[in-house]
This record gives structure tokens, C-alpha cells and sequence, in this order.
């Protein structure tokens, strides 16, 4: 089968790799009809050092089961399924507390954990708590949108939960990529009265409006600081969604923060530090989040995708088969995709 | 009138000052009947540059309402009144959401705002916002204890507070000052199961002990991590009190929080950065705390007190009278002393 495989900062190939296949009797296959190059996959785009093996990419899928394990009880070959970011048992203690990215017996897919779902197919561990089978045919119109529970939805989602997003309270989210959009789908869903959406790119800009962002501010560092105080009756937003994971977007995120707000932070932090820790402090702040348990969040988030009434999979703008994998990854760090969809 | 004045590391000396009197329609002159050296002091007492002005300091106090201003309703001349180490006006947007550290017209005793309480008197802005009268006469044995709500022995309940800590909770305390110890206190009236401290002097562990710890981890760094860990069933605590402020115990505390968990920090960072930044959101911790808004929990804690539920009063270990506060200083950095309590 062909699979996406990165060797080291710009070298993206697609190869032949051995078939995918059950191992433990746990395990599901998983035929990929659907998959997508993340946010995340542009910092090892950046960075990686050359690799003579390399390291199978991708973890978000849409894909029909094609065969499970033995022990497999909860999907069935045949069935449409969306596949979480990280694979879970689905039942020892993290995964009870809705905290899946923690699971005992789990990991992350396209980390050298687990195969990559830039693929035409996939190995899925821990099938029964891993993947959801949605009822739906695989032509069907909403298909990106289903495919954005696997990560960016649920990502944003957990922002704003981490950022404690509620009905009335004023929002900043910084980052204007897939996940800051779909953070303002999750606070506008979540009932926020005003969201300041922090970016400068005209087209997800207007993305942002009409997925609820009230405010815009274009500026960077202590302008940003000063114009999201300045509307936010000069005190700062009660929750802020850090969408990025630089050094500069966090310090931004907790210097707009209000006294007593909360941070959530998703996107992946780069430092081994975190900026502006004594101002997180002194004014109270709360800083929270970390990787989604995007698995907690699908039965939550799926009835208002299949109900239109979010639409997160417009965040996926550009869509490319397995082959052009490599020039997704190119247009996404240039700036020219928001997120790419591959249908392999 | 006498006061206590820092003129730089190691140099308190006590000084003839002058009288302290009303400014402000909204203040109250208060007559201390007791006086702390607060954890807080011994950071300019290791590091303050020399100043040829000096510093008042001291921002914790019981004492008698001498004379009030003009629009000062709640508190009057003869009341005993305890006073939150942070003033504030009660009224505004941030005294309504309980956090009066944050006080638009707010600000800190003894750190260049207002006078210090290491003194025979002080003036307390925003009298009716700050000051709690108390039912009980100067001579109660309980003194110390309601003294504790000045400060320490809120700051160990918002510690508790921004750590989660609830029934059942795993609950480990990084610190055995008179901070950490009280957050001992608050974490068994909170009702955490497992209370872990992390300390070596051997009287404050007895004293942690006896408020409600029911293990010791005496091991620092890496060791101190590996101890906890056993000790919690190999996950960690849900909940960790940072009670020290200083990276080591910040990256201890991140280190030993389980997944999910929360870290309260209300040791005073001494870094512009946080540790361990990736390991809390890795593991999904929320890190909140800051200074105490004591004053929102003096209404709570208070009943404990008076009725002998807890002992917080216990922490103030040593009394001096007030030219004895230089030595008091040192007792407390050479830790001969828990926490130093002041007769004027």
C-alpha cells in the first residue's frame, strides 16, 4: 500500500509500505477514505533532522473498518468510522475521566506510536475505545466536517472548555489557523457573547466572522495587548484559546487575559518554558489544556455537524489525493491552504 | 510612632516614623495589637538592593480602629478589625467576583502602596472594603489563628482552592513553611483523602502531621517525583499546592501532578518563566493561583476558628515585640522559626 513518509524538514514521500494489518486482537483495520494534513505536522515540517527510516505522518481519518480483531466488540467490518487524533482503550481510569490522551494503554498515530493515516490504510489499536462509527454514507456532503472530530473541532473545542467558555463571557482566540477557527466555532457554540478573534489573513479572517468572531485585531504583541484591553472595557478577555504554541502567542494569550480568566492553551508548545508566568500569576489566571481528548468530545459535537448547525470542515480548503500529499504540506506552510483534506 | 523599614538585604531596622493619620475619607487609622513576618518578607530580606529610603514593611494585621474617615460605614472607632495583606474597595467589578487582589482601587500593604503593619499603626485605605470586624476580645487565646486570615491561612486555602482539591482527591503540598502547612489545614477541611507533604524539618512535618498530612516525602528533585508517584498508586496527586514559589519546586510540582490533575501556585514565582511547561500540557494540568484574595475567604474560614475546627495559629511559632522584629527576621531565614508573630 502507499503511505505518506517524512524524512527530515521539507521531505515529504509518498512510498510503498508494507500492507497494514491486524496485530493484536484488539486492533481494526482501517481503509482510509479520508484524511488530513494538521497544523502540528508543519513544526516536524519545519524542524525534523534527516532520518534515514522516517516517520509515517498523519493522524486524522475518516475510513471504513475492513477487518477486526477477536476481541473487537464495537465496530464491525464495513462500518464508517472517524478515528481520534490519539488511540484509547476506552476503559481504564483516564479514559473514565474523559481524559482519552492519557490512557494507560494509548498513544498518539504518526508519532512512532502508531501508523500514519496519510495512508491508504492503517492499523487502529485499541479499536473498541478508539473509533466511532457514524452513521452516515460515505458520499455524504457533511464528510470534512465529521472528519475535523478526529482533531481540529475537538482541538478548539477543548480550548474553549480549558478556557472555561460560557454564556456572556468575552473571548480571545490567538491564531487564525484551523484550530483558532474552529475555537471560535466552540465559543460561539458555547454561548460567548464576544469573541476577538487574534490574526492577520484576510481569507480565514472572514472565515472567523462567519463562524461567529465579533472582533478582529491584526496587531502583534504589545499592540495586540493593547487592543484587545482596549475592547474589553480595558480589563482583558475572561478566556483566552491559545491556537498556536509559540513563545510569543502564549506570551500574548496571558497578557489578554482578564484577572481571574482562564487560559486554555492547544496549541503545542514549543518552549520548555512558559512565558510570562509571574503575570499569570499575579493576575490569577488559570492556564489550562493540553492535547484534546478529541475522543471525549464526538458524541457532544456530532449531532450539531450532522444538524448543520457548525460547520467546521470549511476549514479544509484545499483537498488533494495521496500523490499531491507532498504539496499539501507545501501550500499549508506557505500559507496558501488553511488545512488539507486527502481523500488517498 | 515605631516602625519596621528595610534599607536592603539583611538591614530591618525599627524607626521612630511618622504618626500615621487618615488621608482619605474611605480610610481607617489602625492601632496593631498583632503583627507577622510573612514567608514574602524573606525574599527582599535575601535580595533587596540598598535604599537610602527604605521600605515599611509588614501586611499582615490585627488591630483596634482608632479613627475612621468620612464614608467609612462598616468598621468604627474601638472595633478589632483583621486586615487582608491586600486593601480593596469592595465595590468593584473584581470585589464582586471574589478576587479583591485585583481591586481597581486596590493595592498591597508594605510594598510601596501603604504602610507596612510592622508598626504601632497604620493607615488603611478602603477601610470599609478591607477591614473584617471581629467578635472576640483582644486578649482571646484564639489571636493567632485569626491572625493567620490576614494571610497565611487564606493563602493556604486558595492554594487548595486552585489545586481542586475536593473529597477524595489526592492532595500533594510542595512546601513546609507556614504557606504549605496551612495548606495542609485547608486540603483536610477540604475533605482530600491522601495528603502528601513535601518538606524536611522534622517540627514542621510533626506540625503538618497533626493538621491532617498522612505522608512525608523528605526527598528533593527527580527522587522527590519517583516518591510521589509510589505513593499515588504510580499517577500522581490531582491535586498540587506549589507553597514555595522558587523553578525547583514549581517543576516538582508540575512533575507530580497526575494527568488531568491541578496545580495551585501561591508561593510567589521567583522566574519571568515557568518549568515544565510541556509536561503540564502534556498532561493536560491546569496551573491557577496567584496572590490570595483573603479577604473573600475570611467569611468562610472564620467560623472554623472561633468554633476550633482548625488551628492555623499554630504556624506563628516565635512572638517578638517590635524591636525585636529585626531578629525575628533572622530567626525565620535561618529557620529557627516557623513564622514570627509581633506584639507592638
Amino acid at each position: 500500500m502507499r503511505a505518506t513518509v517524512m524524512y527530515g524538514a521539507g521531505d515529504v514521500r509518498i512510498e510503498s509500505v508494507p500492507d497494514a494489518r491486524l496485530i493484536e486482537r484488539t486492533d481494526a483495520l482501517l481503509r482510509v477514505t479520508r484524511a488530513c494534513i494538521c497544523g502540528s505536522d508543519l513544526w516536524p515540517y519545519k524542524t525534523m533532522e534527516p532520518s534515514g527510516s522516517g516517520r509515517r505522518m498523519g493522524h486524522e481519518a475518516i475510513g471504513v473498518v475492513e477487518e477486526v480483531g477477536a476481541e473487537v466488540r464495537n465496530v464491525k467490518a464495513g462500518d464508517l468510522v472517524v478515528m481520534p487524533f490519539a488511540y484509547s482503550d476506552g476503559t481504564c481510569i483516564f479514559c473514565h475521566e474523559h481524559l482519552q490522551t492519557s490512557c494507560i494503554h494509548g498513544g498518539f498515530f504518526g508519532a512512532g506510536q502508531a501508523d500514519g493515516a496519510q495512508a491508504e490504510a492503517l492499523r487502529v489499536p485499541q479499536a473498541d475505545g478508539t473509533l466511532v462509527a457514524l452513521r452516515a454514507g460515505e458520499d455524504n456532503a457533511l464528510m470534512p466536517s465529521l472528519l475535523t472530530l478526529s482533531d481540529v473541532m475537538g482541538t478548539g473545542h477543548h480550548a474553549a472548555v480549558a478556557a472555561k467558555v460560557a454564556p456572556g463571557r468575552t473571548v480571545a482566540v490567538v491564531g487564525d489557523g484551523a484550530v483558532g477557527l474552529c475555537g471560535v466555532i466552540a465559543a460561539h457554540r458555547l454561548g460567548a457573547e464576544q469573541i476577538v478573534i487574534l490574526g492577520r489573513h484576510p481569507d480565514r479572517i472572514a472565515l472567523a466572522r462567519s463562524f461567529g468572531a465579533t472582533d478582529v485585531v491584526s496587531e502583534r504583541g504589545e499592540e495586540a495587548v493593547e487592543r484587545v484591553r482596549e475592547l474589553t472595557d480595558g480589563f482583558g478577555a475572561h478566556s483566552v484559546l491559545e491556537c498556536v504554541g509559540l513563545e510569543e502567542s502564549t506570551f500574548t494569550s496571558i497578557n489578554i487575559a482578564r484577572p481571574g480568566g482562564a487560559v486554555g492553551r492547544v496549541g503545542v508548545p514549543q518552549d520548555e518554558k512558559m512565558p510570562a508566568s509571574q503575570t499569570a500569576f499575579y493576575n490569577n489566571l488559570t492556564v489550562g489544556g493540553g492535547p484534546a481528548p478529541a475522543r471525549a468530545y464526538i458524541e457532544e459535537l456530532l449531532p450539531d455537524i450532522l444538524e448543520g448547525r457548525i460547520e467546521p470542515g470549511r476549514v479544509l480548503d484545499r483537498t488533494v489525493p495521496l500523490d499531491e500529499v507532498p504539496d499539501g504540506y507545501r501550500a499549508m506552510d506557505e500559507r496558501e491552504a488553511i488545512k488539507v483534506m486527502v481523500e488517498p
